[in-house]
């Protein structure tokens, strides 16, 4: 648990800005958790909240249960994606460049993978792929294990470099099904008010997922998180949730992108309540499940662009409210400073 | 009128990116809106965005009204916050530093003066605040015209010193029941539905309000733009108005910020509706009659923070996404360039 001892002092810095009291609506909110947060990790009073290092992880992995055909795109479409942010092209990576985030590849098991070094591709695959839950465990829980060890072990590298702002974005064609499952069997929510659009497919196809994904929670209603994630998760997946255990265990913000990576999140706050108070939201997504989450969560996202990409674009979006909150808490005068009557 | 013949083009370059179609939400609208403006501009299809200086004017004036005592501060404040904003003191400087905003500062009639000569303030006075519109006409015909003028003018040396995209931002003590006033009078809305808390009244001092702006709109109801902003406006506003037909004819995007100045764009719309087209809305602010001109300008703003303090600090705050929507026109790959399965 954060020591709330700072909270006050936190409040009057903000309440003595040259604003009327609560004018800057949800920033006030974010620099407050901010502070704390960086309060409690240097265990004295932070005037000057570190805002410095922004990073996106997108984590990529391929899901068995693609072969369902509930989808937009097959699962060659998971590989050529890892290529775009290789060469810079996709969405993330355009995101990422104009708001000056660092951006890492992770392979947590795409079918084939990446030939060659590439000093931006982490490779710590659990697999070729997950088996399909429609019809059995998508992994062991042995790779749970690993794979919540990996994807912790990619923040504490992203922290040695110098991260202060973590992120997740995730590739993996079917993860929508995986995330959706995964969310139903832990929060006992009905499976079609979990199963959305996903990036875009028929409602045909949303019939079909609805009906695979109940397959899968049918297996794992109820259990505990290391079970569901062997059931019907994915490699990416598994390994965000280790990444949001690991932003807790080194006291560093977590922003925390669209539908998927809120499964991830809730998964971890499950797991770890306390990592929950060093979380932000960065965006309300356009797939159904979202708010669901979202609410599970009792997250206040800050942006609503209807956005259904994935990759971390929604994160990588919200990065600069996140630094303004930052540079307002450091840099606004008081009203003594500029001598305004209060 | 916009010509629209570029449209399909620039749909068809944005559908080509590697993503689902449309999964960027209102960043397509954005990214769309910019390339047909800058297209116009230069009579050919413009595959490069740009958004490279961004500026705010922040127009200063003080309101006779104010001495009703329908705000929670004193008309003091105004010129207090002008020299905090000359100082790089508030939260407009703040979020203008943190997202490389140009910010100057233009008196548009405040009581006194500031003294001296300062490269960041443009003084271009119509007087020592306006008229109490409780009792009295706020400003002359001439002035209004005279207001339009400047503000225009303020915008083309913008423009001169590399402006592609405008903000305007407002400090006035008591601008919030003139902003009620005009919006009222002239969408003959009724007057507690425009009149909201504005940084932070009493339920008291809103029923005051309300009677004082009720006062102001009985003797220019449904009358023309420049008659109801000679009775109820106030200078930083008028001269506002006058900005956003200079945005019109340089030419270049207007992202309009919170309340007070989305009834300048609403002004500017009656007078020229062909300006519509260059404008993007930053966010909806905690003000009450905010939602009712966003509906009326049939805007869909980006944010949504509970911001409610003027200085166009909600503008600011969104230049990151029109930057990021420039940036994925720009610099995503196509399906081809990144032989992704379509």
């Amino acid at each position: 648990m954060l020591d709330q001892s700072y909270s006050d002092a936190i409040w009057q810095r903000i309440n003595l800005k040259t604003k009327p009291l609560g004018s800057l609506g949800q920033l006030e909110a974010v620099a407050h958790q901010l502070a704390l947060i960086q309060s409690n990790a240097k265990g004295d009073l932070v005037t000057n909240i570190d805002i410095d290092h922004p990073s996106v992880l997108v984590f990529a992995g391929d899901h068995g249960v693609a072969a369902e055909g509930i989808s937009i795109a097959p699962s060659d479409v998971t590989r050529q994606m890892v290529l775009n942010f290789l060469n810079g092209g996709a969405a993330i990576n355009c995101f990422a460049r104009a708001n000056q985030v660092e951006l890492k590849v992770v392979d947590a098991g795409i079918i084939e993978p990446i030939e060659g070094e590439n000093s931006d591709l982490i490779v710590q695959r659990l697999g070729a792929g997950t088996a399909n839950f429609a019809s059995a465990s998508a992994m062991s829980h042995e790779q749970v294990k690993q794979g919540l060890a990996l994807g912790e072990q990619a923040v504490r590298d992203a922290v040695e470099r110098g991260c202060d702002l973590v992120m997740f974005g995730e590739m993996g064609i079917g993860n929508t099904s995986s995330a959706s499952a995964i969310f139903a069997a832990l929060s006992k929510s009905s499976v079609s008010d979990c199963v959305g659009r996903g990036t875009g497919i028929t409602p045909e196809q949303v019939e079909k997922k609805i009906h695979v994904v109940s397959q899968g929670v049918s297996r794992c209603l109820g259990a505990d998180v290391e079970t569901v994630l062997s059931e019907v998760g994915g490699f990416e997946i598994v390994q965000m949730v280790g990444g949001c255990l690991g932003a807790y265990h080194a006291r560093i913000p977590l922003l925390v992108d669209g539908f998927i990576t809120s499964v991830a999140a809730y998964c971890a706050t499950l797991i770890e309540p306390d990592c929950r108070e060093y979380m932000l939201f960065a965006h309300q997504s356009h797939e159904q499940g979202h708010r669901l989450v979202l609410e599970r969560l009792n997250a206040e996202p800050l942006l609503d662009l209807s956005l259904r990409l994935g990759e971390g674009t929604g994160a990588a979006l919200a990065v600069p409210l996140v630094k303004a909150a930052a540079e307002f808490y450091n840099n606004m005068a008081s009203f003594a400073d500029a001598g305004v009557t209060v």
